[in-house]
């Protein structure tokens, strides 16, 4: 096969950090371009398995040194997006898509209803059950965590080139992805845009409608252009400017909201 | 002790007509009044233990009925709400009350982060993470359930009578429950209202809000007042009603979707 990362055994998901004391909780649903033998390789070959279409590349390396930085919780999951989006619900058809941009993927074309219920089976299931298990022990433990999905987006789609260098995305409530990108403008100095390269009205808020909105939780998705995250020196200065900024904009809030700080 | 309800062990979560091929997810989350030794009587007395403050009585009943005319799944607790009220987040106070309406709560004064943690692990946790994983299995065998939780509230309350006899309570998306109480007007004989005796800014939609309106699917929370599901003919007679009225609304609703309707 030529991939890196044909395996044969898998974890849907996995949690880092689990033990740490910080504030927040990092879900990296695109972490992985593995192919177990359990789901074969689509058929894709090994350029579509490295492209951005497979998974987030950078992400997961970026979400990694966040964790450490904020000593928060970190999950990630253990397959390919083409497999199965987590960060789409089991019934869109971009969750085991035909087509993602200009790559085909022959292995998820005409699927049977039985393998589109195996794949939810073993991997959108255990993967959302432990974040959901993981944040309501949080929850019940007293604590609110802000929760930051971290992803990567591909400089050229379709052919167009992003201006956008790291893009900060909400569901419900703006305000938390809001003050993280007046943050983030400085302490990274890249170009930071609020909801870009694309929005939760595009369907990519999945993740942060499923866990974070119904609680009522701080949150933003994080979206960073992958071409800052192909060096180890340029995830370690990115992670250290959104950590600063993570962490600046929820003690600006919760200054706000006891009083300190007038808005 | 003298309850009918103390019990050795405990499901936290059970699914009936799990193959029932109707349009319907029912859920009942306040189904029991049981006491399982794990987590003792909480120090209540047995009129407490059968009182509305620690099930919503009937509402097994009705959710069974509802399952069977509608060939539907029901999802439903094995304990009692003052043990773990699965309509709520775990970290609000009213998931393991001191005091409900007139009744205190000793077992739950003054509870340690490690026993709400324990309750939250074992009741919680297991209990959404089944809602969730029947909910995306239907979803990704391409159906779109309409989700429907069933309760009973009292008819009087801190001293008050209350004359509405059922409510239809929505998180986000009004449609469906509107569509439903229109039609159970005519086939209960029942008097019915929007949003009452509570709606979802009284934090009572919470599995609604956690399970449905992350994936936008019609939902609904009924609420019959206990005093009409006291006798077997009534629930018979109620559920004929409502299963009617859910079965039209549905209805209603695809046929405008599909353009056979006006609105």
């Amino acid at each position: 096969m030529g991939f890196g990362t044909m395996a044969q055994t898998f974890n849907a998901v996995t949690v880092e950090n689990g033990t740490g004391m910080g504030r927040f909780m990092l879900v990296c649903e695109h972490a992985s371009n593995a192919f177990p033998d359990a789901f074969g390789d689509l058929g894709i070959d090994a350029d579509t398995a490295r492209s951005h279409v497979a998974w987030d590349p950078g992400a997961l390396a970026l979400a990694r040194a966040l964790s450490k930085r904020l000593d928060s919780v970190l999950i990630h999951a253990g397959v390919s997006r083409l497999i199965q989006d987590l960060n789409r619900p089991p019934n869109a058809q971009s969750a085991m898509p035909e087509k993602s941009e200009v790559y085909l993927i022959p292995g998820n074309r005409d699927l049977t209803t039985a393998e589109r219920l195996r794949r939810t089976r073993e991997i959108y299931i255990p993967f959302h059950a432990r974040v959901a298990a993981e944040l309501a022990q949080r929850l019940a433990r007293g604590e609110q965590p802000a929760f930051v999905t971290v992803h990567s987006f591909t400089p050229v789609y379709f052919g167009q080139p992003r201006n956008v260098e790291i893009g900060f995305i909400h569901d419900g409530d703006a305000s938390f992805a809001e003050t993280v990108l007046d943050r983030a403008r400085v302490t990274t100095g890249h170009r930071c845009e609020l909801n870009a390269p694309y929005s939760a009205a595009d369907g990519v808020a999945h993740t942060l409608r499923l866990h974070a909105t119904p609680y009522g939780l701080r949150h933003v998705m994080i979206e960073v252009r992958n071409d800052l995250l192909a060096e180890d020196a340029a995830v370690t200065r990115i992670a250290d400017g959104l950590a600063e900024a993570l962490r600046r904009a929820l003690e600006w809030l919760e200054d706000v909201g006891n009083g300190k700080e007038t808005v």
